[in-house]
């Protein structure tokens, strides 16, 4: 098996764009990530690439060769949709078509346009990702979604509305240092709880916001890394996916993701590693409540003993395993095809310490990127490691 | 690399299904083709599945996870799009999956539904694979697109309304026998004439049919088909893909289809086999012209020799390469999302002899499969061989 090295990362400012087409948007971070990888457009041999609504915020189904073009290349090209794991799905297969010889560099992209349309739209839109005969058509929305597994979360294991909050201040927080995060404000518990309701108990400050964006990656062979002598050294050394029910009425448990344990369990037998190796983590924190279920289902906490991690400083930039120094989905932005290759991008800037916030973690040379599609129904986990 | 068997394959019959959903559709190819295979649902390490354009008419993206669950599996599970070369790229990942020793079984699967929608809405949503800022958006559909190449095609290499419609009429012959074909009813030459026109030089009778139907393949690698004694003749000997600009306007010949060219190159190379050696053949006739321009960019004709094939009887049933034994898209019937993975299952039992139209290729063993997106904007080209 071909091991797979990170040659390039790039992210657009993440935020709202709607007079740039995605197609424009996606080459920002393509031809950024290919400079970044000093790698030339003619030696792509494939592009795979997370979308998820273009064909209800732009009108464009068929983006795989579209955005191929965009890059420079007609190789093969394919649109992954997993709903908000689209590129993580992407990641995902860029790490398959190395690892198995077929191919030595691989364009791995994500984005999303969703501020052109009107904010209900998009809310109708992100929808699709539930179940439409038992959840959609009823009316449900993810806010209200993971309003359920907040209040299943709280009810099984107790604990503060103030403690989901401080998930959030922390990701603001760490959102201060990176200029492409949306939100870059910070904010304070009392604000959160002050915030207006969207789905009781979740107001909106526990929600991220609706933004645009893209962000690529460069994955290239060891073979081809030293080959053309290019500067790569974090390596993908595991990845995992799993599924779930998309309705959460066929859950026996609410409160807990077993789709992210499954993945995880995956990406952490590949890399020969356990949750303690792990220096710092990006999860998918749509919702508050995401970030909580993510870091317990990932091994890092006993169910019910993750709420309080982010109040008790443990995830923050100065705590022992900090989690979304890039702001996380809720102050960085959740442009939907785009945030799990964003993940794996500011996971390898962290690690190599190009990263605004690499500071607060020098020594660290292990890093996980989680990302999730609907209720948790798809999760994908990706290690990610220093190996230079 | 791991070899990669096909274990067992099932289509649904295509025409309309309205009132079916689609996860019920996809179960009962998913159900059918593992009971071909004898491959227990638990051992399932993936799902791949194709659809196009579910968010419009269904309401439901995300559906890997969905027809995992309909399939009786949480493993991990992906959804591909890539307009009407959705099934092939999900057959791809498959093959991939299977040769990079990650996953021993794959059930690679694909679905659409079409008919429950306005036959306008069809169409609309069908666009939605061109490109939207220089094609959709100016009111360009599919018939419009097709009926461009077809005039290209005309203008450069000359030829014959007549010779077109031969294409039609044979693969209306060949769904004579396939009862799970859309349209089984004989045309003649003249009836493909008298149609009505859609986009001219385009009639009625040029175009596929808009179907619902699913398809499923099971894959296992070498490995566990030896350990499991699992009956698995088929091979998947070669898969290529390759991409081309989704605009008519960007091609500087739009008389041929390089995309296809070169991704029919990448799986004769794979396969170590040329276009002489190729038995069958199912290529991707959405319409008349689209089976011509596929058989010369797959290298059976030179361009402009492709014409007259089917007028000369050459690629019917008795001729010396019979092309859409199954009725192709043209009468067999296009449920988008299952095509690509339906061309699999009806190549693999044409070479094992369960095909109706099997007696007509008695000792074919190298079948070949062109699924294509758009105006062949995506092109994909998978060849089976009989091993044992």
């Amino acid at each position: 098996m071909q091991p797979v090295r990170i040659a390039g990362v790039a992210v657009t400012p993440f935020g709202e764009h709607p007079d740039r087409h995605g197609r424009d948007l996606f080459a920002e971070a393509s031809d950024r990530a290919l400079a970044d990888a000093a790698v030339p457009h003619a030696d792509i041999d494939e592009v795979l690439y997370g979308n998820f609504i273009g064909e209800v915020t732009e009108d464009q189904g068929h983006q795989g060769p579209l955005v191929a073009a965009a890059a420079g290349t007609t190789a093969a090209a394919t649109r992954f949709e997993s709903a908000c794991a689209s590129g993580g799905a992407a990641m995902r297969a860029g790490v398959r078509a190395v690892r198995s010889g077929e191919a030595d560099v691989v364009l791995v992209g994500g984005m999303e346009r969703m501020t052109n349309v009107d904010v209900h739209e998009a809310t109708d839109a992100l929808a699709l990702a539930a179940d439409d005969l038992h959840e959609r058509r009823v009316g449900m929305t993810f806010p209200g979604a993971y309003a359920l597994l907040t209040r299943a979360y709280l009810r099984e294991h107790g604990g503060s509305r103030e403690d989901l909050a401080a998930v959030a201040v922390k990701n603001h927080e760490h959102a201060m240092n990176n200029d492409k995060a949306h939100l870059q404000q910070q904010i304070t518990v009392q604000d959160v709880l002050d915030a207006p309701p969207i789905a009781d108990p979740i107001g909106l400050y526990d929600a991220c916001p609706i933004s645009d964006g893209a962000a690529a990656v460069v994955l290239v062979s060891e073979d081809y890394a030293d080959e053309h002598e290019v500067d790569a050294p974090v390596a993908v050394t595991g990845t995992g996916q799993s599924s779930d029910t998309l309705a959460l009425q066929r859950r026996v448990n609410r409160a807990y993701t077993p789709a992210t344990e499954r993945a995880a369990n995956t990406a952490y037998d590949q890399a020969a590693i356990g949750p303690d190796d792990v220096d710092l983590v990006e999860v998918h924190d749509c919702f508050t409540i995401a970030e909580v279920l993510a870091l317990e289902s990932l091994g890092f906490y006993e169910p019910g003993a993750g709420l309080s991690a982010a109040a008790d400083g443990e995830t923050a930039a100065d705590g022992d395993r900090p989690v979304n120094l890039s702001g996380g989905l809720k102050a960085k932005g959740h442009p939907v095809g785009a945030t799990g290759v964003a993940q794996i991008a500011e996971v390898t800037d962290l690690l190599t310490g190009e990263h605004p916030n690499s500071d607060a973690v020098p020594d660290a040379t292990v890093g996980l990127a989680h990302n999730a599609g609907g209720t948790v129904a798809s999760a994908i986990v990706h290690v990610l490691e220093v190996t230079q």
